[in-house]
């Protein structure tokens, strides 16, 4: 065991100083955060005499570990259902504040006179505010439950999607130099195609396996459980070239839809807080103090612009989306900071070699004195708001109450929700089916060079190794594909029903409403067959093998319709259970 | 982050696969524990066709968090409390259980004709059980409540006290080939004074801490708190050549007398389950198939010998000290096998490279075929008492009622409870100072080399540093000094009054009392300068230099003695108050 009294010390040290530091700033009434990060000034190799770390790659391995754990804690939180409720305004005030502050922090980095891609790291290092900070500064003042707090939440959520959406952006633009925008279409949708099928298959499977395992009521065993689930979700993210947050995140959200959400996030805890500790700290530990010190006016400079410029964006956002001029307040006063996604982008910007040293400690910097300030901006919002209220011109405060009508009765007049509601849900229903069939033949193309291994085996000619990968996908993908079908004819039948009025069809309305409700579903399917053949590459046999495959696939889907048609309701209804289940207490 | 892609993959691997074992080993209704263990022969390096695991160390570090973890928790359900109550049956079982499996281990290897040092280590690995095992087992039968597991926990206690002492000894015939009574003697001095000193100290001050880090309400800082503690005197035990399962274990001892125990024990469950599932692994990972059935003779008799021998010398000692038949083959049952202990001896061995490569994957393998067997013994044991019971010739139970009779007698004939009481007790307080008088002395000297060299700044002369040096040590000592004194005194007084009777001494008798009441303190006082003298060693002043030094501290110690006998007081109290105060619901 004597190799690792080094690690062990390492540890020692940084917890020991860590929980000293802390009671220190608890006592100051600061977050326990900035403890931390001082704490990692404090053992970091800038500040002399000692030298109290041996092995930082293994502390800082921990520390990752720590930045899963936070993500893994945020997903659980995240909740489809709470995103709906507060959807609309959340999103307007998210992209109106990731959109100014990555303008603002773009602006302030040029005039600086740093580079573009320096620049570009520091606009994406200011868009997202820390979720870690908000939600102990709103407990910490008790107003967690408050509504203003549901939409600070939600905003969060969003800007987290965001995030992760940039992140992915970011390394595309680092590693080519530049943003196309086909290049920033495919890779969003991307994201949003594994970030749906992930959620679908994940919340099909895993809530129904830790369900499984809590039932035996041994706290270890769904502990060991939930740690695979998340490693090896996390294992396969990385594999696909998303990040290991990304994954915890999802992996997250997909168990917060479990019965035993509680249960989990009581385990978690003690394992997100002491590895926290220690991510914060590894923060801290790449902290130069001399270089903050050299870049004292950047940093007051930034310091100002996340504040006014995240109370403005935001603020304005919830405004703009209809929320009264208090609750905006609040919501700009409660975002108006930045946090562990900086620390994350900066990271990413370290990692690929494309920005510079000194952003790391400025995004520390700026992150550390806007954290300092996030308690007391909340507290000031609603005198603040008052004392507005009382000094704006009465034109002003007409202009905006009139707004305020305007857009609810907006709201209020949108018509025909009963047909409107039933085409979106379809809508949405063919684009969860036709993703998960894309997922299907882009896992299984991806996973080719491996079959073909295994194959060669029995199967030497490579054009009859395709026909058999070819063939597990569209069997695999039968079911979603009837699902496609039969969603796009109930579409069709509904669309024809109100296009196709008695009094422009005569008697012809019948047979036109038939002719569109056959036809449709038709060109779907040649559709869906060339968004497959598109996505199949290099898996697509020959067309002579592929013709003798779809016509062996129309028989047996005479075959198994039936079966299809059931196999996919019961997933459906599964799916509906689990999204429906409230954890319990 | 991408270095530490593949250690996450590992991590990944390693929960993955261990929660499908376990849930594996929980529906075959087996303990969770042989699914870690089984996960980890899996994933090892010795069952082909995958090289699962890319980066065995760092997963072998997380493993010793596991034991370290572990070692803690036993630490924190250790209580004097619970020990005293069934103290002498469980201290006169555990030595009974000791010896002989050391015994028998030992003659087993030397009849299988393996070197003395791997028979020697054999007995070692045989001679403790495993805590976990226990608990686990009892946990599920539903007998933890019930008197006998009550005596089965003091067993493991005292077990784990004297394992600890054999992991001290070991190491000390590894290192010098040969056992000789004075190293033992003094190595198991130096482990009490050590164990007596951190538990006082300790118990002193950490409860307090922990107290007051509790009372801000947050978990967070109350974990972080709880890691420092454990990581800092970890590192503190190794660096003083301790073993770090013995450090884990007292300071878990230290923060079980903490009001807060429970919500301790609470945020330390899910980081223990998740490090012992990887410490439980890598055991699994060093186990080599092929090795255990080319050893399959020697793993039969030794798992035969490990239950048979237990319930005998287990059982045994237990009724002797006094408990029923039933009882006494109940605790034997629980306690017929081996576990982690096991483990730690065998990689001891390893480490100090005294011992053969196979005495590894044999300790798993018995202890796996006896973590089998134990629950289905202790189900066993009440039907087997009875059965025996019957079949037993009626001298034979007569013999063995009259023994528990006479033993009963004896205790209750026990005279003089009060005087003896009143003696044991002062003796303790005596004892306990001088170790505290002992310990100022040994740190004093130990850290000498440091102080010297901070000490050369303003001393160069080397003779006038040991005055400095040895003068803290005698100020700092002073209260206890003082204390072992007056608790001299008032034991002479005592003693005078018993031995001198007015019968013997006549007119004499006051006198005679007074001379002894006065002339043992100070004898006791010469003896006390006689150890501090010897334990001094580097830092004792030439012998002008120390004749000024006393001198001073006699005059010092007139101005400051109510002061010593003041804060001795307070200590004692809150020391009292400690261990006294029950820890919250």
């Amino acid at each position: 065991m004597d190799h690792s009294v080094g690690f062990f010390q390492d540890l020692a040290i940084v917890m020991a100083l860590t929980g000293v530091v802390t009671v220190l700033f608890h006592r100051l009434k600061q977050p326990v955060v900035l403890g931390y990060i001082a704490a990692g000034v404090v053992i970091g190799p800038y500040s002399p005499p000692f030298q109290w770390i041996h092995d930082k790659e293994t502390i800082q391995m921990l520390g990752v570990l720590g930045v899963v754990f936070l993500m893994f804690s945020l997903g659980l939180e995240f909740s489809l259902r709470k995103l709906f409720k507060v959807g609309a305004t959340a999103i307007v005030a998210a992209l109106f504040e990731i959109v100014l502050m990555l303008w603002i922090g773009y602006q302030i980095g040029s005039a600086f006179g740093w580079n573009p891609m320096d620049s570009l790291f520091l606009g994406a290092m200011l868009a997202i505010s820390s979720t870690t900070i908000i939600v102990k500064a709103l407990s910490e003042l008790g107003l967690k439950r408050e509504s203003f707090a549901q939409l600070v939440f939600g905003i969060l959520i969003v800007e987290d999607i965001l995030g992760i959406a940039m992140l992915v952006l970011l390394t595309g633009i680092a590693q080519t130099g530049q943003l196309s925008a086909g290049l920033a279409a495919v890779t969003l949708v991307k994201l949003l195609l594994f970030m749906t099928v992930s959620l679908l298959v994940g919340v099909l499977l895993v809530p129904r396996a830790l369900n499984y395992v809590a039932r035996t009521g041994s706290d270890e065993m769904l502990l060991v459980a939930v740690l695979g689930f998340c490693f090896g979700f996390c294992v396969l993210v990385v594999k696909l070239d998303y990040s290991i947050a990304l994954g915890a995140f999802l992996i997250g959200a997909i168990m917060a839809e479990s019965r035993h959400l509680h249960r989990i996030e009581h385990l978690i805890a003690p394992l997100r807080d002491a590895s926290s500790a220690i991510f914060f700290v590894t923060i801290g530990l790449m902290l130069n103090p001399a270089v903050v010190l050299e870049y004292a006016w950047p940093v007051t400079v930034i310091t100002l612009a996340v504040i006014v410029g995240k109370i403005v964006s935001c603020g304005l956002g919830t405004f703009l989306s209809g929320q009264d001029g208090r609750t905006s307040m609040r919501v700009g006063m409660s975002v108006s900071q930045i946090g562990e996604f900086s620390f994350i982008i900066a990271t990413l910007g370290l990692t690929l070699k494309v920005t510079s040293e000194f952003l790391y400690p400025i995004a520390v910097a700026v992150s550390a004195l806007t954290t300092l300030t996030t308690p007391y901006l909340i507290r000031v919002a609603d005198p603040l708001t008052r004392r507005m209220a009382h000094a704006m011109p009465a034109t002003f405060s007409n202009a905006f109450g009139m707004y305020g009508q305007w857009l609810r009765s907006l709201i209020a007049a949108r018509g025909e929700p009963t047909l409107f509601r039933m085409t979106r849900r379809i809508v949405v229903e063919i684009v969860v089916n036709l993703a998960l069939v894309a997922a299907i033949f882009i896992a299984v193309s991806y996973s080719a060079p491996h079959s073909a291994r295994l194959l060669a085996h029995w199967l030497a000619d490579e054009p009859l190794q395709r026909v058999v990968q070819w063939s597990v996908a569209l069997v695999v993908s039968l079911p979603f594909v009837v699902a496609v079908y039969r969603k796009t004819k109930s579409l069709a039948l509904l669309l024809a029903e109100v296009s196709v009025q008695p009094t422009a069809g005569g008697r012809f309305t019948s047979a036109l409403r038939h002719a569109i409700a056959d036809l449709v579903p038709i060109l779907s399917m040649i559709g869906v067959f060339l968004l497959v053949a598109a996505l199949s590459g290099s898996i697509l046999p020959p067309t002579g093998l592929l013709v003798a495959v779809l016509v062996c696939a129309a028989l047996l889907l005479a075959l198994v319709w039936r079966w299809c048609v059931k196999i996919h309701a019961s997933m459906q209804v599964a799916l509906r259970e689990t999204f429906e289940e409230q954890p319990d207490p």
